[in-house]
């Protein structure tokens, strides 16, 4: 055997530039291990190359163009006339994958995209090929590294969090404009897609809620650290019974002992639970070039391996209207008798129930800090609401999540 | 789509029980993802069943009977005859693996094998999956969970290896014959089979040294604590250049950071290096009856998708026949003048250099500690079969291996 494989590169980025090259100097290897050759059919940009010719010459379309224009009409044609696509564009994922899926279908064309999710870890192809075997009940995990290194930054040296970011932008770890990784959106379209390959459910990107870290200030840091506390942007896909699943990316504490403590700088980190198998965790290096380059080959050699890439689909399945989670609550307050007891009331109207409290400093530096027991989220969100209206607070009151659970 | 894949199961022990429990549990949503619903065709025990039949009647045969005979010859005939094979069982694939493959090209069938490395850790399909696409240069970690168990409970409570081994069986975590599992043979089957995916080398089981966990002494973990060092029993695949391999197991210890530091109990966790991707770890608990049985039915759904697990072929590579390691030696000696300079000059004299010293206790109690920079490990060897036969010895010398770099 030494047929050929015609692949054509949409796209001529760092990614695009990395995954050529890698497959120029990776050619002979997959050869050796599939029986067939690589070769570069076409490379289409902006400015050379066209899409139609590339198109009639490729087995194989690999989309590194980023967005969805034109990438959505690259790839739904690609895949109705019969080419497998590899694509590292989480963004086209997460907001059209059930038609890509449906595409790809319709015209008997595999579609991978292990690099859209957590860099070099391959934890699209561990869900995907779980299906049907284990049935997922949480898929969670740091699966944005620009935040990591930032929180890490934080606690390790004390940064504030503009100076931990603008070293992340020295370093390369984080974008001139950051927005999308540190508010949260980068990391919601990650779980979007996992939360859909996990579960089979039509989760829309505008149905997960995020929130980033750019309000974390280092007092809540030094507070974690304290505790032995980590924090992380995590995201959180997961069933919540009765026929519902959560899909939500937030800032959290995590004890010690949680396998997700330990993963710190630009590393993602994804763990898979499941009553069968009770969890698996999976790190590594986020998406840097070669990373997502490595993970897009990988894509290409499954696809010249054959075999169908799984996709369950399971329509009932409700994103779920509230959660419980723990709290940890930051207040700076005025120092005088009775705040702890307005602020208790408040909290016990809305049956939220306190598991600790530390006051800190006096007079004009006076904290409270206070950690809740597991709560509807709206029911602390509704008494946080009446919280940051009491005069007596100097500051907006700050909280962030915190997972309990100890392992190991 | 309903068509019926019938499959086949050989063993009727406790993960053959925990797999038929499973594959009838989950056969509407394996023909809901694969789009084939499997039935079994017959379960062949010692005492009930006949192969023959069940041969004849099986497109997929599940080998769970263990050992080498009469799987061998099943699996070969089943392979040979155009049946795919999903085993579990890694001596099997140790002993016979790449006459297995050789058989499975032969009638053109596919031999998956996922549960027989690290439980429900996806680990063969990562490495098979990613060949071709990266070169890897090293697959290392824990593959036992029995022995990490029993080092984690004499570093936990200070029990002696002794107690930690009872207190594994009555927990199930070790068989009451825990010799392969504690002697590292078990761990060493697992890094043969790794190694030949990971490097497409011929690597025969009798290739493979290894030592178990059986010497060590809570003093040895003691002055581990001290230092935030882990004792981890450990398999190594990995290039070592020059068109070399080394494949070995070893009790070592690791610095804090490394991520193997955090794998604690019965836990396994796999760490697969490569330029392309630095690196990535994979870890969850070891092979227990249910973890098993989904590894086996993740192959089992991965053969009814179909494409072909990647095989690589590379007769190249030797093992070689010497690597380097940093070690810490532990002496017990008679406390007198020129007890030190003795043992240094004979490590000076096999060109061993030493990193540190401590002396501790006096007169019967007084013991050396050393830790040495890498060196080759014949060199070592030499010099400690001298060390041992220095008259003021009070007890054989103990030499742990030690991993020094950090990682994060």
């Amino acid at each position: 055997m030494s047929e050929v494989v015609k692949v054509g590169i949409l796209g001529r980025g760092t990614v695009g530039g990395a995954f050529r090259k890698l497959l120029t100097e990776r050619a002979e290897m997959v050869e050796e291990v599939s029986g067939r050759r690589p070769e570069i059919s076409g490379v289409l940009s902006s400015k050379e190359g066209d899409f139609e010719e590339i198109l009639a010459d490729s087995e194989i379309v690999v989309e590194l163009i980023g967005g969805t224009d034109p990438a959505l009409d690259y790839v739904t044609r690609a895949l109705r006339e019969g080419r497998h696509v590899v694509t590292a564009n989480k963004q086209l994922l997460a907001q059209h994958g059930p038609e890509l899926v449906a595409a790809a279908r319709q015209g008997g064309a595999q579609l991978r995209f292990e690099a859209a999710v957590a860099g070099a870890i391959p934890v699209i192809r561990v869900v995907q090929e779980s299906l049907g075997a284990i049935p997922i009940e949480k898929v969670f995990g740091i699966v944005n590294g620009t935040t990591n290194y930032i929180l890490t930054q934080m606690a390790r040296s004390g940064l504030s969090y503009e100076e931990a970011l603008t070293q992340a932008q020295e370093l390369g770890y984080a974008e001139a404009d950051p927005t999308d990784d540190v508010g949260g959106a980068d990391a919601a379209a990650k779980m979007a897609i996992l939360a859909r390959l996990a579960f089979g459910a039509p989760v829309r990107l505008d149905e997960v809620p995020y929130e980033g870290i750019e309000r974390i200030k280092p007092d809540d840091i030094a507070y974690a650290k304290e505790l032995g506390l980590s924090l992380k942007l995590l995201g959180v896909a997961e069933r919540v019974g009765g026929g519902e699943i959560s899909v939500r990316v937030f800032p959290c504490f995590l004890y010690p002992g949680h396998p997700l403590s330990p993963i710190e700088g630009p590393f993602n980190a994804v763990m898979v639970e499941s009553p069968a198998i009770t969890e698996i965790t999976m790190s590594g290096p986020g998406a840097g070039g070669p990373e997502t380059a490595a993970a897009v080959l990988g894509d290409v050699v499954s696809v010249i391996g054959g075999g169908s890439p799984l996709f369950e689909e399971n329509a009932g399945l409700r994103i779920a209207d509230d959660v419980e989670m723990a709290f940890y609550l930051h207040l700076e307050v005025d120092d005088r008798p009775g705040v702890l007891a307005q602020i208790a009331e408040v909290l016990g109207d809305h049956e939220v129930s306190v598991r600790s409290v530390v006051q800190r400093g006096m007079g004009d530096e006076a904290q409270l800090i206070m950690v809740m027991h597991p709560v509807a989220e709206k029911r602390f969100a509704a008494a946080l609401e009446k919280i940051a209206k009491l005069e007596f607070l100097r500051s907006p009151p700050r909280s962030i999540r915190v997972i309990e659970e100890e392992f190991g």
